[in-house]
């Protein structure tokens, strides 16, 4: 992951944890005190985010050196240890917070972006995410679900073209608004329609879009657009998907499963960080 | 809400979503179409967010009406009407995904605390929140925390003072953690103290601490801990509260429950944006 | 054009030109006097920027009115009145150059694209524009392509695959890029690959490429990899196109033609701002 | 050039021109790659930029090297090697398009100014520029100006008093305007007044201007001025120059020329990327 | 003053003041409250920031109405009512503070340049001001220079040439110095040259420096460069004017004296906002 | 201090003083020349900001040494080196200023705050300072205050609540607003009321108050105050502290007093750079 705003979020989330300094860690610790801690899981789960938080404390404190003892992807069991730290103790305490926030949230991502790829696995379905994202941390968050073992779909607006209910209705129907994206869309873009039913899935097909969303449709229509479709676009299931058995939708035989809750609805994986070692 | 830092938020956050353009409502959507709809609740829960959505479409075009039907704080059940929404099209289709991504994430905060509130009403104790909170969302949070019917912890890492073990350990004692803190920190301030036995209660209250932080304690010790401390300090508990029995919890005497959860684990409210009118 | 990011672009630029303040203006024209004047073409061309120049002067000053009198793509004649501006004199002097560069700019952009596509008219191509653009105002230069009648290729490096040589090089074979793009980015997306020559174009092909991308090839080459590719794949002729014969490229039935020199090598369209009334 | 928004320009271009990411390098090309290459003219001119197009490349890698062959000013002609790199593939592959945009332009701002300059080579005149600067990029397209052999003009609205026909028109007369420009700007600036006849240059001169601007006149009336004017102010031909006989122009005895083409209307020069080594 | 950067000024002024909110505001004031208010003189001075007060109450809520009783520059007397406000109380108490602390300086500046200025009343001398600005504040406080009658020097390093000794011993002498600084600068500035001894005066003269700083020395050898000077150049007293005699200085017959102290040591004027009315 | 805002305020500092570069170092003083300075003091005080200047110099070029000769809070005397300088010219001279302008900014608050301290020692009261502070600086002024020998009080209006006399009519009584107070804030924050008066002062008690301000008193009502409270609150004098008698004050037994002349009417202290070698 090499992510050109990673800095500006961190020192924005610095200050907003922070404000006029961290007064009790500038009491009680000596500015010269050395510790030494380690990072270990409290759950099980799929690791996310060690650069970012090395990055915290390196932003902090040069002098911090955060050494990883997994790799991002991961699987932990409670207990084991994550990663370890050593150096100031103020800059360690001080990023405590901000690092395990990023870590313990991208991990939650990353493990239910695994559990969910594991219920499909052997299909030959791909687990993908949505534009449900926390604002201002789309392009972690995403990186977690790959990191999970899930794909992306298209990262904002502007680079991918989803035509939904809403734009059908605005055009007039799928064919004249699939023929207006194809006029005015980059080349380099597939064009995705979004139907519930199967006159919708043939009026895609006739209008010639290139991936087809099945919304909020039951396994037994899924099934038989899947064999309508007979891989002329490829198929994406969605609605609600984090609250189906995702194994039947992929056996319906659809290319992608895209899940919202992957994003907005996060558990954070449990992490602490047990500093062992004071001078 | 008065929050200064919600423009500058807002459209970080739609320029993130937005990247070059909505490319998909532009082709499909005429300038000059107009639109009706309205949010409707998908889940029972307690609503907040619903200015951070207003504001969302105000910055898109200032044509569009956002009407709210209900309150920040008031409960509303499935299939109930939140908001209406009436203006150009264009705007609307490309701020509903944003909109609806805080007004689900503040709605989900809001309804967890009022859950976890519900749960200890008629005991003295509050509930409030913690720091681990999503990076840049904090202001945010810590109002849907209020509206939800809890009681906002420090900010940051400025206006509170928490003396946590690693500090005691690096100041030498509770007591030398203690004077400093009061030696140092403005005098506007009360002195926390994290502590996970009854030595500990002791020893915090001889040193003066303000506040007694009943850290990861069964609920025999937090009763002891109350009758030990007898008012002369408040006190909090702490410590996977959201994984507690919080009446049990909350029955023991203590003026504070503190838990993370609200914040670092939460379920988005599910809403849906219905358009039930186009021009 | 909904543009996001103008007013951070517009505020930036001014502060770049107004540096402390516009000391000539401030004390040559008194704060209450009105001017009203009008924008000429001084050349033949294609007008772009129109919204663009009326919000520099809508930044300065709310009470300026500055009316079209032309639309974004329509062609003038030397001597046409473009706009025309009323209102106080201070906002229109100060705002004077930072609009004109900008609407130069754009036009200058819209012409050479406007002259491109007419050299092609008739036949199945397309010119695009590519990422050759001007630091920091490369969502404009894009619109205003599209205003001059071409189309956008990707708008950056995020939202479509181009696979060069030393993409295939690194990767090993055109066949082992094209499967590992198709195996990570989002299936939203088109694959293209850059190849320059018949060699190339086939393994590209066999590779399932979605896109061929000729690059420095002649035309007689062109003719023979449009016939083998035999619509299998969207065929792009690029290398200096800024300096070939349009139509005979074209003409050997590539279906886009994409030229760097309509962004990096922009002749400004030049057009001046008369005052004709002073109060 | 020491200039303390360069990162900051970089690194907003790099975000433009990155999105999420450059999706075709990350999957084509491995994370420990490594590569050598030369950027070679593929045009004659004067190069301009060889610190900007280094820093682009230092801010996405500290790994990769960048040895600059040639000098900023240094005339190239086409085939010439004007700079090698050399480290991570990625970050080379990813970097070359902004690096390359900016070195092409700045280039193509000092080839058209040492054209100029060659032109008026041995008449006392020199080659300056004016504010029509490409947004954003002034202070670097002011440097290639000098690079290129010329001089530089006010930089902004604060730092240089130019009295036009408006500022006449509203001050009353070219009198009263010089007079209030002496009585209210700091001591430390020259007063400029642009006339375009001599009748202006005498009231320029009567009025105690420091530089007479002569705008749109013929070398003949030019040539008047100069002698009138008698080196009791400098003087300046403006007004179009860039489609001028330079010589004859400064053969008149102006002591500058303003040429907004310089920055108005660059034509980028041909530089490319070559991959000669990778591992 | 029209200044383009005083939004973001007082935005991330009232940010670094206000935090996560007024929580004192917030807890014992209705929203729907009105107050009504006047700010009152409590010392005789010169007002100025009138409209940055008044900007800041618009920022926080438009429905505030700031009614100045005095303008920019004027002088008032203990007790005596500067402006009247009126509008929702949580927005005037919020702001007060910021409004008065600006307010209070700038009007500080202003009476202490009015103070010098009156000193030397009836000489031929000016004030001007020196880049010992507060950092952040340089725009306001020259504003606030001008208004208290006195001029402004250059604003920054990029817009006016001043040569003192280090740059005389790194250049090798005055001569060498000047010609450097006439070959690169824009011809739109003089070249000033700091001398301490009439020695440098001479040397400057000969130099053909435009403006010659005479740097801390007693009025009778500034009487007598300026003899030597004999107004071939423009003459600036400086060094610790803020603690001599103006009045002596200015009868030396200098054009300028330089007054660090007008900005680095302000005395802010004490004015206060009184409630009068509550509703 | 660890300030992380710092980079930033010194950097938009240093382009508010460099704008597009400072030309007369350029055109005077080599690339490479090299030189050796010192900082000495040119009145008596305490020196406070070593860190900030020396970032000034660290950011313009990172060849440059700085070398503190005296700590933070070090009193020093007319004459002596406060620190040490090496490195590349024209950094050097670029930087003086802005270090210089910090420097003895903050000396100046360090100073009057350590004089202010003084003429209390021995008694029982500390210092502290108010939201009185310059816009943009209020983290590092604070930090002088510390420096200087005194207290903090609150950093902003969301880390303390200080309810005024408006707040009290706004809320109808002191009882209504502390019990607003007390029921809505953050459980880790302490209450102040200001009052008046004794009458002030016993209601401010009988409502629960933490701290209590007494504003504008005179000694005689303060010490009556004092003795009335008997330590069941906090005490603060307040009200033109910067011109009264702080031994009289402090003798009344109050337990703070609090000076907005600390951060409003800043006298810098004197200090400046001498070059002493150069190369």
């Amino acid at each position: 992951m090499n992510y050109l705003g990673l800095d500006e979020l961190l020192l924005s989330s610095l200050r907003e944890d922070l404000g006029g300094g961290d007064i009790t860690t500038e009491c009680c610790v000596a500015e010269d005190a050395v510790s030494g801690g380690r990072f270990v899981a409290k759950a099980d789960g799929v690791i996310c985010g060690l650069a970012v938080a090395a990055r915290v404390f390196a932003l902090l404190d040069r002098k911090i050196v955060f050494t990883p003892r997994t790799l991002d992807g991961e699987r932990v069991s409670t207990g084991e240890v994550i990663a370890e730290i050593e150096g100031p103790s103020r800059g360690i305490l001080t990023g405590e917070r901000l690092a395990l926030n990023l870590l313990q949230h991208l991990s939650g991502v990353a493990t239910m972006t695994a559990q969910a790829a594991s219920q499909i696995s052997g299909t030959g379905a791909k687990i993908v995410d949505t534009r449900k994202c926390t604002p201002g941390l789309r392009v972690l968050e995403k990186y977690a679900v790959r990191v999970g073992g899930g794909s992306n779909h298209r990262f904002n607006l502007s680079d991918g073209v989803l035509i939904k209910d809403n734009h059908i209705a605005a055009a007039g129907s799928i064919s004249s608004a699939v023929s207006a994206a194809k006029a005015t869309v980059p080349h380099t873009m597939k064009i995705e329609v979004e139907v519930s039913s199967l006159e919708g899935v043939r009026e895609a097909l006739d209008a010639g879009a290139d991936i087809i969303m099945l919304d909020n449709m039951d396994c037994a229509a899924m099934s038989e657009a899947v064999s309508l479709i007979d891989s002329r676009a490829l198929t994406e299931a969605s609605g609600n998907m984090g609250e189906r058995d995702l194994r039947e939708v992929a056996e319906t035989g659809v290319d992608f499963i895209s899940i919202g809750a992957l994003t907005h609805s996060v558990k954070a994986l449990d992490i602490s960080l047990q500093i062992t070692d004071k001078r």
